[in-house]
């Protein structure tokens, strides 16, 4: 048995980081890999109610198969709750159920990408996106950002070296993995850049209502008029990640073709979940959920950044994220935060080296840490030991 | 704004029968169109307890991100219950969740497939399996299926005229959409030439477990010694479609691949039904549901015959299968079964004309009719409606 595989699964390959992070699973470890929420806030007594009470009373048709669109009283309260002010009037028809924003990121590459086509990306970008991408074979040329982001003048040259670029992929909000924002400037550049050079923006916006400090700014999708802006959206972070359930908004044209890749790809999402994600939206306020999650994600932030002051050596620069999981650690040059990772796994300390996150490969002295998942304690703790480990090279 | 979509895209088109078919959601309409289970046989008190205390004392867990391979008791479980007599004793490392069996069918397009490949499957062969190979861009080699299955000599003929294949696609229980079963000695040959011509199967038997009369066949899987069978299985027709939990069973090589695949698509299926259909199965019988299923099943299969026996045109032919959800009827060379949906929709009955059935086009006198969805009494007066319809032409 020595099958002949498909071309394309010589981009998909098992990660040594990802074997690597299979430890973290131990209970002693602290772990800052992951980009998991705090499940110590999920809503479990509303939620188990709504559960049972969707089987009971609408059991027959929340078990059987449903649109590939997605639950319709979903798709509107989207529409009215989750997406604010936007210039296109954003309606249920502009709305796809998606298992994810992971299913919506693959959903993209398999839609615009042919083998070799160029897609932009901003550098670092997030890893699962580039993996989801990495399947169709593209050629990634990735933009540069600095504290405001993507830097536009340098998107736009690359516009321009390449005509044919499929699409612009950006995380405009407490990006993964700097923690960086897109100022509402460049955000209203972009759209006049896509406009331009006609070529759509996927906007992938996870942590956009996890402002820790301020507001966050309008979605880039918010200044598009004319429908070139695909915005990706998720309940995986501002309520439960296990029910899978995200989405994507698109002008009806584009959107039709996303629908079609999802029919063929798996019908549809689970149609209890679709149910019990609306009806928890129709009954209780996630705004005040995220409200919460916001109260205990600042103090977890918080604690981090005051703990690397306190035992990171002072030559390490780090970003201060406004929002979001995350912040992100630059090294020395010559150093391989990988080497890190398995010195901080000997102190039972876990994250995710930076070097995955650059889809062209070459960085190898950043790190990212998450701060959602791991009560303030064990913040002071983990990061005191990653101190030490680091303090060896300074 | 007029983007550059993939190559792809040509072969998913959005399907003329599709639209058709959106108006059998008419709640007047006698739907034989779609592969939906009988929801009134779901046994939602059991699933609402279960939902209920999965949340109240596993939530945090249940609710979070989990592993890509699927909830560890699920796979066991799987193994345990569905998987029986098989030579090459699988266990937990050799199954996958997946989102239904359509995301298996998906993963291996994306596995095998490169342009231009000749992939082999049934003729007909169940059309959400077409389209989701399609997106990409084979070339299917139909093999003729007679009363015991696909014909062996074809299929070995085909093999030896495309060594390069890349695999041979099957659903040999009760087969979408004939009905058929393949003979047991067929089961044991086609293991033979998979090994002989080095080429993986991928078996699909969603409906194996639904034997209306006898036993089931062993499925090809459990002749297979040395990892060439790729085994989909799912619960979508003995439980529930709406959680949408498949699974893939496959060589611990092979199904690594799959897991990577999973993972750049989607990171994993829903948390919480993972968990809730693995929980069900432990606390209660699966079989005996199935028991109660097959029972129901099998008055609206004898009353769908009988009632074409009684009002069709006696020159019709059609299949009597024992097993699954369908029977597939021939009409004279000439006529169009898609025009006779047309008609039948007016009569307010609806079906799933043979052609989509066909990936390479060409067939428009059969027609597909489902009996698991319908009461009696509806299914005696659609087949008399449409009898009515057929008779216009005989």
């Amino acid at each position: 048995m020595n099958f002949n595989y498909s071309e394309r699964m010589q981009g998909i390959k098992a990660s040594e980081i990802r074997e690597l992070l299979k430890l973290t699973e131990q209970p002693d470890i602290i772990s800052f890999a992951g980009g998991l929420p705090a499940p110590e806030l999920f809503p479990l007594d509303h939620i188990k109610e709504i559960a049972y009470n969707v089987i009971q009373d609408q059991g027959k048709s929340a078990l059987q198969y449903s649109a590939t669109e997605g639950y319709p009283l979903l798709r509107e309260i989207i529409c009215e709750q989750r997406i604010k002010g936007n210039l296109d009037n954003p309606s249920p028809k502009n709305i796809l159920i998606t298992s994810g924003s992971q299913q919506a990121l693959e959903f993209s590459g398999k839609l615009f990408i042919n083998k070799g086509d160029v897609i932009i990306c901003e550098s670092p970008s997030y890893l699962g996106a580039i993996n989801a991408f990495k399947a169709y074979q593209p050629t990634f040329v990735e933009v540069p950002m600095d504290e405001d982001g993507i830097v536009i003048e340098k998107l736009e040259e690359v516009l321009i070296k390449y005509p044919n670029a499929k699409f612009i992929y950006t995380i405009p909000d407490y990006q993964n993995p700097t923690g960086i924002t897109l100022s509402v400037e460049r955000r209203k550049k972009m759209v006049e850049l896509a406009e331009k050079y006609n070529i759509p923006i996927i906007e992938d916006s996870p942590y956009g209502e996890l402002a820790l400090e301020g507001s966050v700014n309008p979605s880039i999708k918010s200044f598009d008029k004319n429908g070139y802006v695909i915005q990706l959206g998720t309940f995986s972070k501002t309520f439960c990640p296990g029910f899978r359930i995200g989405w994507i908004y698109a002008h009806e044209d584009v959107l039709q073709k996303y629908i079609m890749i999802k029919q063929g790809a798996d019908l549809q999402c689970s149609t209890i979940d679709q149910r019990i994600v609306a009806h928890y939206m129709e009954k209780h306020s996630l705004d005040d959920h995220i409200n919460k999650i916001i109260e205990v994600y600042k103090k977890r932030r918080n604690t981090m950044i005051d703990s690397m002051i306190k035992y990171f050596p002072k030559e390490i620069k780090f970003t201060h994220s406004k929002g979001g999981l995350f912040t992100w650690v630059e090294l020395k040059e010559n150093m391989n935060s990988a080497d890190i990772l398995r010195e901080a796994l000997e102190e039972k300390v876990a994250f995710v080296p930076g070097a995955s996150f650059f889809p062209n490969g070459g960085k190898h002295n950043y790190f990212r840490l998450n701060y959602s998942n791991m009560p303030e304690d064990k913040i002071i703790i983990g990061i005191e030991r990653l101190g030490n480990v680091l303090k060896k090279y300074y």
